[in-house]
């Protein structure tokens, strides 16, 4: 039977609605102001189709994102325009660096690609590096997917080996960097791969409305491509109607104080993840260098963190037994102060709990 | 370069938003009471990813169609289901009776199935017959796509001849009937394939919340299906959140109080068409026996009535070179009484400037 794997679904199991949800990276400040006007004006005209070309939406987010508006194409949540990829880019061979989000083996799962994964290394603290150029070489890939900053690790891939990759594939391959946690980071505009959209047209961006700008409710995602043929293919492989005119009223008023809005997200999880890493860390556990909105956790305990974590109704997400992982590893989602206390506190009393033990 | 093909758009041309929009099949009356306050009030609630499972959304759905929750899908819409069946099926060669709705073909395009086609005939007033179960089965079909009523014509399949077909290739094919317009016939309940779900798990039902509930703007379809193995497959092969917070909010506000709205929404629809049929038959428009919101006609003048209409500021669907279908076939959705009479007045004075000419 088909088995969800994801977070963020807390709330719909029983009991559910009380638990602190730190399983789903969603910006912890809320989606922004204007939102919920821009939806609630919009209803009235849901009568009518959507527009299948986002016209209205690319602009806008060809502003924000500073490049032009025939690169972008809108879908219905980032997982819409991965499920699409493979269906306009056949591949046969694909690479995924994990451990990683799992739609991408998903969707090459769903296509019929024969996957090869690079096994990012705990020892190398879960950075990539350029033995995936080899690897996409010998193995004769003709599709990679790269998240960046990675989820759940949260570890940046350097743009210099990035641009490496898409190099030696000009040829061969397409590269698809999920930028999805990118906003979060602290030198967004120095890590962000689109200053290479221009020279590489196997060069895809994927980002989304979900996480920087809270919205997972309303599916809102883009891909962003200096590649009119693709572009093409992205609009036959799947519905013409993929984003909703609610999604598109939202898309549009989240992107109006945008500047104002991520700087003040980028402050607030930098100042946060401190906190918590530097705690949870003083708890012996070892937290790796994560540029986003969570923290990827190794415990030295015995006890299976999410479970204690449950029992006081806090849900994170564990990596038991997942894209090369033993058990121990964990994602914690930062959230708001009050609730980032109130997790170091649990975790300190589990672990003050399983000492005495 | 990818050309949309659809009705329902002109409102996004240069002077668009001024046009009576009759090229696409929504239902007059506008969206139910309540959903508008239901989309308000979810809207504070989309910081969470939506279920991916839409729960309660498929009670109700199955509540209103007197089926079983677990044999319903919900999906962005039914163009979602349609693309995401190729996948799950892995069909080599499907059938299609044409014309018919073009998201059928682009989805088996999308996927490489190859495709044949059952040309629907003019002489027998675009009724589907028995020869499409020989066709199956001489040409090894293993997906069959059936509109029912049939968009653009508007004309039954008779369920007898569904059923012998469900029964000749239960061992070879599925087959999908889209029942996206059927509540809008007079007597929807013997005519749905509805009770053949249970003897033949060959069979899927498309329906949508898009054309009868007036909310191609929120998009929400569904499936149904008696077939446990396919429903794990339809949740495989795609996005975990196809449907947003505010579909499923929408969706399930929409079904409150639908026999209501449904009974009002039949009843004006057979007045509107038998008044609009009767005026363009008296134009000497021959027009076919459509039972659902929309007319499918054939015009016995040289001049393309959508250009005219076009003048007019009124937009309809021509069927020029499509599918098998010369020049001069059109379809007119019904609208609102006023709406219905414009068009009418309209398309006298044209015939009647034709005629001076």
């Amino acid at each position: 039977m088909y088995e969800y794997c994801h977070g963020g679904n807390v709330h719909f199991e029983p009991g559910g609605i009380n638990f602190l949800d730190l399983s789903a990276n969603i910006n912890p400040l809320g989606f922004p102001e204007g939102v919920e006007d821009a939806i609630k004006n919009e209803i009235t005209f849901c009568y009518r189709y959507p527009d299948n070309n986002s016209a209205v939406l690319r602009e806008c987010i060809a502003d924000f994102e500073r490049v032009k508006p025939e690169w972008i194409f809108c879908g219905n949540g980032s997982s819409d325009i991965i499920f699409r990829l493979p269906l306009c880019l056949k591949p046969r061979k694909a690479l995924i660096a994990i451990p990683t989000f799992s739609d991408y083996e998903r969707s090459l799962k769903s296509y019929g690609t024969k996957i090869h994964y690079h096994q990012l290394m705990e020892s190398q603290n879960f950075e990539c590096d350029e033995n995936i150029i080899t690897t996409a070489e010998k193995k004769h890939i003709d599709l990679i997917f790269l998240c960046n900053p990675n989820n759940p690790t949260g570890i940046l891939t350097k743009r210099k080996i990035i641009e490496n990759l898409l190099r030696c594939c000009q040829n061969s391959a397409t590269v698809v960097v999920d930028e999805c946690f990118i906003d979060f980071t602290e030198q967004a505009n120095d890590v962000t791969v689109k200053p290479l959209l221009s020279e590489f047209d196997n060069l895809i961006i994927l980002k989304a409305f979900t996480k920087i700008f809270a919205l997972p409710g309303i599916r809102l995602g883009y891909a962003i491509c200096n590649n009119k043929t693709l572009m093409d293919k992205l609009y036959f492989h799947g519905s013409d109607w993929a984003v909703s005119n609610l999604a598109h009223a939202a898309g549009i008023a989240a992107l109006k104080n945008a500047e104002t809005y991520l700087k003040k997200t980028v402050l607030f999880v930098k100042q946060e993840k401190q906190f918590v890493k530097r705690e949870l860390e003083n708890l012996r556990y070892k937290v790796f260098n994560s540029q986003a909105n969570y923290l990827f956790l190794k415990s030295p305990y015995d006890f299976d963190l999410k479970e204690e974590l449950d029992k006081h109704r806090i849900r994170i997400r564990s990596y038991k037994n997942t894209d090369g992982l033993k058990s121990g590893f964990y994602r914690i989602a930062l959230s708001q102060h009050q609730h980032n206390i109130r997790l170091v506190e649990t975790v300190r009393k589990i672990v003050s709990d399983g000492r005495l033990n």
